[in-house]
């Protein structure tokens, strides 16, 4: 990488999720200075995501009246499988069509600034290590529950991105040997179980069958409406059948969670993404599961807290990234 | 702590295991000075252990006409789940009847030496890091799979022990959500499912429903005595009940290492203990199973590797651990 450093000088922080792109300018001191959201439109396609995250950025640079060249560097955190070395969006099942996908080195090329790139997750759990309900907590793990399962691995105050830049793909972990085929490839992941998807489809499913539930009212009788938000006001109502569905899946979570409890020992989960909406909805039951079922010196030492920056901690999580790099 | 380390001296390793008690004095660059091996008799209870342990340690510190005063500390490697900062072994699914037992305060008590508690199976994994399977390999995970499976966690270098010591308890993350109870409280545990109690159960209940096995002879009839060391031999003969008993727990195990290579995205997985003499019989399956099922880009970057210091790995960890540490 010819492209040198400047330190003191702000990130340009950006996180492409499936849905939006956020930019962000970030001070050296962690600041935010201006922030900007756009559509992903993912369907498009990379070629189009691409542009459309290249506008962005020059957007938000026009705002601030800056070039690339006043630039400490620019971070991406990208909601996919990144390969860390040659700085590729390996996969996603969020961006339709990537694949082995050379963000870092296109965005690097067109700016001429230092480019940084990481997964989505291990960013949020970033920020929320250095700016939110992690705040001096060494050895933390970050859940994000939305659409899927992410994760991301704060190891002795370090990101731990593992040998290739993969780590932390904790919705992905088996937790159900005979369960059903997860679009990762295998077999009753954890995701499969728990995630906004799942559980709005068990709704439909009940529903369908003849369960009664005042969320069919929600949605004004269109069932393909109803998504984990709904399930949520339904289930503060006391629809009981909302109440089932989230405390079903809350369970799973805690099944996951005795996992990473018994093999971390962390001293935090932190639980971010849409479906964490459901606050201690969610977090009640599966903290219940833990206190159960995990080794009780492990089940002790952690706290299980809801996520701060919502989704903030990404682009927060992308500048920390940048800023503690050493070249 | 009042004692004060004499750098460049020799280490004095235990390993406490639920079957023998290992005692190594090691010198400062690791070279092994002398070994001796007794029997744990686990049933007798704490005191009695405590005693025999206490005896070994008098015994090897008398064979090289050491006293504990040349000694640069003691340091403990202990089949059960430690808690760091009081030096406990808190309980032992090996040990019966150990509770929350400071082993570590009594054994600096007598002796006047700085001493170190740590799980076996995070020794072993320092061991196989420093001087076995995993030398350079600075991201790994042990796996000792025997009576039950046990693991250590090697991260960016350094022995990964969790907020309270306690970490890498990876046979006990559920993969069978719906599966048996385990001993340790939780559900579905991969100890459940792979161990070679679990192997030689098996073996026993499909010989006794009236499968046929050359491994009946193997014990002269005795259905008891089967054990993995005879599921392997019969297997190794061509054996079709006891290649599929290996088949079937090192498909559960590949299970287990798809998680773990999600989840940490490892250069290494090294897999030792007493089921692991089966060699390729369990290995192979279960690379497979990893090729199969896991993202990609992790699946690749992994190698899976038998351990290498056979029982030895525990002292030399023991060793390793003591030496690093910098007060």
């Amino acid at each position: 990488m010819s492209e040198t450093r400047k330190r003191g000088r702000p990130v340009l922080a950006i996180d492409l999720g499936g849905t939006k792109i956020i930019t962000a300018i970030v001070s050296n001191s962690g600041q935010m200075m201006a922030q900007e959201r756009c559509l992903t439109l993912a369907d498009e396609g990379p070629p189009s995501v691409i542009n459309r995250l290249l506008s962005a950025v020059d957007y938000i640079l026009s705002l601030k009246n800056m070039e690339p060249s006043q630039l400490d560097s620019i971070s991406i955190a990208a909601a996919g499988g990144i390969e860390l070395e040659q700085g590729l969006v390996t996969s996603s099942p969020h961006l339709p069509g990537w694949h082995n996908v050379p963000l870092r080195d296109i965005v690097k090329k067109k700016y001429r600034v230092v480019t940084f790139l990481l997964n989505d997750a291990s960013a949020a759990a970033l920020g929320e290590y250095r700016f939110g309900s992690g705040k001096g907590v060494n050895n933390l793990i970050l859940l994000t529950v939305g659409t899927g399962i992410g994760g991301g691995i704060i190891i002795n105050g370090r990101l731990y991105q593992g040998s290739s830049g993969s780590a932390g793909e904790i919705g992905h972990m088996t937790i159900d040997v005979n369960g059903p085929e997860c679009t990762c490839g295998n077999i009753g992941c954890l995701e499969t179980l728990v995630s906004g998807t799942t559980m709005a489809g068990e709704a439909k499913r009940r529903i369908a069958q003849g369960e009664k539930s005042s969320l069919l009212e929600l949605v004004a009788g269109k069932l393909e409406d109803i998504t984990a938000e709904e399930i949520g006001v339904a289930a503060r109502g006391g629809d009981s059948l909302a109440l089932d569905i989230i405390t079903e899946a809350a369970t799973y979570l805690g099944v996951g969670m005795v996992n990473l409890v018994n093999i971390f020992n962390p001293e935090m989960i932190v639980v971010g993404g849409g479906v964490a909406k459901l606050g201690e909805l969610l977090l009640e039951p599966a903290r219940r599961v833990v206190k159960e079922r995990a080794f009780p010196v492990s089940a002790q030492a952690v706290r299980i807290v809801p996520a701060r920056l919502g989704d903030e901690a990404g682009v927060y999580g992308a500048a920390v990234f940048a800023l503690e790099q050493r070249n």
